[in-house]
């Protein structure tokens, strides 16, 4: 632990913590920098002996043994409203049972405490030519090294974890779980196809040459995952985003049941759609207005503004 | 309270609970029917006096003073992780600070608990063909009936919430706030449009015939928020369902910032883009194979079964 609260470090006298108690206390509170509601999770700015810190604290979800154990006397309640068979109440539940979860970064920078800062949002709806005019000198000069993707591709790094691949260099591709994916939990599965070609940077580059390519990546990635997971195609979400958060062609499979913040309809493209609109119309992509969210520190945000493609 | 757990129930010592506090006693917990990660709420299957009880505990979210009376040396800190910068720990705050919400339906019917149970979900593919041959039918038969829109059409029922109408027949609107908005926070802002017109069921129904009626809810919708609510259209997505939940053709405007269940790109269709696809072809979601999740216990779901359209 980077931070010593020594004054307060003590022996557990319960038998829950097997290992030595700390606590906050020698930490000041400077600010709530983001609160997110659904997640329940606060992100806060606190300083230690003079240096920033960033909190996270985080309401954890619930698991079957503490639900049971919460289900007692020993849980406290106050009725807040009552109609017909309906009442709501606070509740106490015993300390123990109802633990959170905190992530400190300490000593932390001025990126740490932007970073998870509340952030304006804004939509931007991108013509193909701000496309070329915006998007595309971006993604040349700004966007990230795609050198972790080439390590993969060449077999470097994580070749233990390929679920799947095809080595055609057209239409091939790798199938590995996602990063965010702890292989456990099936109604949380979580892949990613990365095509080997290196020249597609994103669902803005395709058109009618790349079908074969789309539908063997649909067609081979499902059945990869019902032979290896045994999660039929009708329970897995096959997609792309744009804005992408790397530049090399990738297609995300995600469970139905995986509550995924990536799949909002501004930035999530189904796979089958975007095979049926490309045979509809060559061009359908390169031409498409695409409509996605940015953030206000973002740098292709502020290349719209500068080029004037969007107002304030 | 329908459920009196007498034996429990006992004046506070506590000051900050000013009423009577009541508490699990007497409950015997029978299963976990869904427990959602994401919201941490768990959904719960007990019994009292012999009776069915449904119990939803929720987690709740923080707010800024909870937060700062946590920050102190009363909250307990396990250590689970370093690495750098970076350390992560178990946290048990003060039991009265770290509330949780429960409400409780009781005594509950066999529909109670089947409504919070874990359903399964399947992603259906719907083709011009099988929606005129499965859906069309369903919708017309079982859908559920328009009245309550009528109603607001008519100024019958929540004239007082209308923002704005447009009150021509063919291309008119009338918008509304959303029944899941408090009208306070604008950060959750969420409106309705609810087309005059009565004869659309969905964004099947719509062809180039219906672009007036869609370029003029796009913008008076988005001109009549920025004016009563001051934000502006580069804050607000505007999206149709499919499916639907109710077959009368309307437009959901909602915040950027409300992380809303109902934009997943497998149901919600951003107005601009239904726009230029109906542009670009009149008969553009006549044809569309359109994909969407179903629950299982969901009759359309059982349509699609009986007719052969998918396969379980």
């Amino acid at each position: 632990m980077a931070v010593e609260p020594n004054a307060k470090k003590r022996k557990s006298d319960d038998n829950k913590h097997s290992t030595e108690i700390l606590s906050f206390a020698g930490f000041d509170f400077c600010k709530v920098l983001k609160n997110d509601l659904r997640s329940k999770t606060a992100f806060i700015h606190s300083q230690f002996e003079g240096k920033d810190a960033v909190i996270l604290m985080e309401k954890t979800a619930f698991d079957a043994n503490s639900v049971q154990e919460m289900l007692t006397e020993k849980t406290e309640l106050v009725e807040t409203l009552k109609n017909d068979v309906y009442s709501t109440y606070k509740t106490f539940p015993d300390k123990t049972l109802n633990g959170m979860k905190t992530t400190l970064i300490y000593p932390a920078t001025k990126q740490h405490i932007a970073k998870y800062s509340e952030q304006e949002f804004h939509i931007v709806q991108e013509s193909g030519k701000d496309y070329k005019k915006v998007t595309l000198p971006y993604v040349k000069n700004k966007a990230l090294s795609n050198q972790w993707v080439y390590n993969i591709l060449n077999k470097e790094t994580e070749a233990d974890r390929i679920v799947f691949e095809d080595t055609c260099p057209d239409s091939g591709f790798i199938l590995l779980p996602d990063m965010k994916w702890d292989r456990k939990d099936m109604d949380a599965l979580y892949l990613q196809a990365l095509v080997h070609r290196r020249d597609i940077l994103s669902l803005r580059d395709l058109d009618q040459s790349h079908l074969p390519l789309l539908k063997n990546i649909l067609e081979k990635g499902l059945s990869a995952i019902k032979e290896k997971y045994g999660i039929p195609a009708n329970k897995v979400r096959s997609y792309l985003h744009y804005q992408p958060s790397y530049y090399h062609l990738h297609v995300h499979f995600a469970h139905i049941k995986l509550d995924n913040p990536g799949f909002e309809a501004d930035r999530a493209h189904l796979l089958t759609d975007v095979i049926e609109n490309i045979e509809m119309k060559s061009l359908y992509y390169k031409e498409k207005t695409m409509v996605f969210k940015v953030r206000e520190d973002d740098h292709l945000y502020k290349a719209f503004l500068e080029h004037g493609c969007i107002q304030k």
